[in-house]
């Protein structure tokens, strides 16, 4: 057993993804000392990484941190990794699960960060079809442990990392098997069972599209803005305020509490606040958060395929309205030229229809009056 | 025939409303040597009028123009006209009907400039309702005679008297009869018999409420902002595009030619462009129109319910589907604090079900494939 007690002991980490996220990461593993190897899929955001050998953080985490094996090809990093984070936006996942199939080996242990709503299950999903062995976990977390920004060349400033970050599985029974391996690492991790508390709890979701689509003309024209400062206003807070009230419905049908903004706000930055356009003008980190220049932003391309398209999918499914999601889904998609329906996670693409409709169903069966249930089992039984 | 013959002649005027072009139009009257009395809902936009006795204009209209009866009550001025301008906010003609109803007299001539969508059909089921005499007609023109704005105090300048007018009356047999007695008053009108040529042939829906919603926290903020020129970008104007195609589509079915923007623009400024973006930017007029102040703006609290709402009402007994203008009611509904579906002009609350099967049907039965034609009769069917 020399192979596995070294891995316990000393697992080698591939990090994948050199923006903010990653370098963050990568700095952070290394700084405990732990061998880390680096892949980004353009070589642009290497170049300078490889020539020194690694990179310079400043802020919590200070100095030159050196790196393994620094790459664009995955087959050249993958083989040698125990562990590998993927720290890459969410709408690239699928792509990467495609790519990594054939070369991963069921002993690696696959960290989404975060993972946005159905990560790991679509990895998982791919990794199935593709026939990749049931005993590769693959987890989500809930956000990126870190607040970081890329610095120019290879720097990086990492401005915090979180106290609390929840992790699932999908499958759900493997989080305590994947938890045992990595809390030593990251003792921030909180193992959360029921997969749907980590995977529905994607707050960007509430505030990025919105937001960017009640400014895209700012956006688009490159305008000097603040997203949140400026970007949210006591009239369009309320268009949040739905997409909020919309999200917290269909957690609640699933047994799911969708943590609200104001609290979250308070969990995260200790601020009490009234309404959710207060919490959000409360948060001092968030007044200097400049928009994105032009609207190919990870706030859409990101937030709405893999957060609101999946969360308005599981809605239908259950029957649940959610028009404003839907509203936004449908002009961000025009905004984007892209269609997002088609593009993003949905029930029917991950095979959910079954399990989602189940999770309602047990859910009401202890909570909620005898009608919706029978809907929900006529729905059931349709699908059966 | 005293009376009839001195009606023919020289008829008398009541203007409703006292805005921009409430006051174009009174100075217009009165340039022509017309008695034209003037109504405002509000005392304010009438003191300086009523103090001095008439309107300074300036531009087309030069001069100090007289008005007869200035006053807020209409029961007072209802009684001594002859033709009935109703220049108000679209979304105030419910209201205004009601008030009249029982004041008016089968003789009267009632014109909406504009009706917006369904505004003379809106105008005569409230008078249907309440018992008004079928002799008296109310027409609607489908834009703004005038180009004009408010001056301080009581002035007016009119930058523009338009070539053409299209109007309409409801029910649509009455066109003629109603044009043989303002045409040489108003030589611009062009009668039109198919009303829906006229009311679905609502432009301001294209550019306003879309754009007000692309630029809303930009607008809440009270930021100066060009509503044009700064309010339209390239990816915005792809959400226009597509709420032109969604009516373009709806006309189609009725047989109805929905003017395109760049087509518009070419008959009214002479303009050419390839790309509707391109169009709304070379209008020089358009270049210094600046965005409203605040969401409590015409653009969304008239255009919504007097304009999207009736045509994706329409859409939808055909059975088109209109997603973007459905997206755009929906958020601009929060954004506003009102039930646009509830205040607005719909199918079933005119009773207009009927109507509009078929003229669907008429068309499509000269026009179109049999399979679209069999699904509308059905749909026709059930209703009868």
């Amino acid at each position: 057993m020399k192979t596995s007690s070294l891995f316990y002991c000393n697992p080698r980490f591939l990090v994948l993804g050199a923006g903010n996220g990653g370098r963050a990461m990568a700095t952070y593993l290394a700084e405990k000392g732990y061998p880390v190897d680096l892949f980004n899929r353009s070589k642009e955001k290497l170049i300078e990484i490889k020539e020194q050998g690694g990179i310079w953080a400043r802020g919590i985490l200070q100095g030159f941190f050196d790196l393994q094996r620094i790459s664009d090809d995955l087959e050249e990093l993958v083989p040698y990794a125990d562990i590998i984070l993927v720290v890459v936006p969410a709408s690239a996942h699928a792509e990467l699960a495609h790519k990594l199939a054939p070369i991963v080996n069921p002993g690696q242990l696959i960290i989404l960060n975060p993972g946005r709503t159905f990560g790991a299950l679509e990895f998982r999903h791919i990794f199935d079809k593709a026939g990749v062995s049931e005993e590769l976990i693959v987890c989500e977390t809930q956000t990126l442990l870190f607040t970081a920004r890329t610095l120019v060349g290879n720097g990086v400033e990492v401005l915090r990392i979180k106290d609390k970050v929840n992790i699932s599985t999908w499958p759900e029974n493997k989080i305590f098997s994947a938890y045992y391996r990595i809390s030593h690492i990251f003792p921030q991790f909180r193992p959360v069972s029921n997969f749907l508390a980590t995977t529905l709890n994607n707050i960007g979701c509430i505030f990025h599209p919105a937001t960017t689509l009640l400014n895209s003309a700012s956006i688009d024209r490159g305008q000097d803005l603040f997203f949140y400062q400026e970007g949210i206003t006591p009239n369009t807070a309320e268009i949040l305020k739905r997409v909020e009230t919309e999200m917290i419905t269909v957690g609640a049908y699933l047994g799911v509490r969708i943590t609200p903004v104001i609290e979250w706000v308070k969990q995260t930055y200790g601020i009490r606040s009234s309404t959710l356009y207060d919490a959000i003008h409360q948060v001092k980190a968030y007044r200097s958060i400049s928009a994105p220049k032009g609207l190919k932003t990870r706030y859409l391309v990101e937030d709405v395929p893999t957060g609101l398209v999946p969360i308005s999918s599981v809605a239908k499914t259950i029957g649940i309205e959610t028009p404003t999601i839907d509203a936004i889904i449908h002009l961000a998609g025009i905004l984007s030229g892209k269609d997002f329906w088609r593009v993003g996670r949905t029930v029917e693409k991950l095979g959910l229809k079954t399990l989602i409709l189940e999770r309602s169903r047990r859910f009401l069966r202890t909570q909620v009056e005898s009608q919706n249930l029978n809907e929900l089992e006529e729905m059931l039984d349709e699908e059966e």
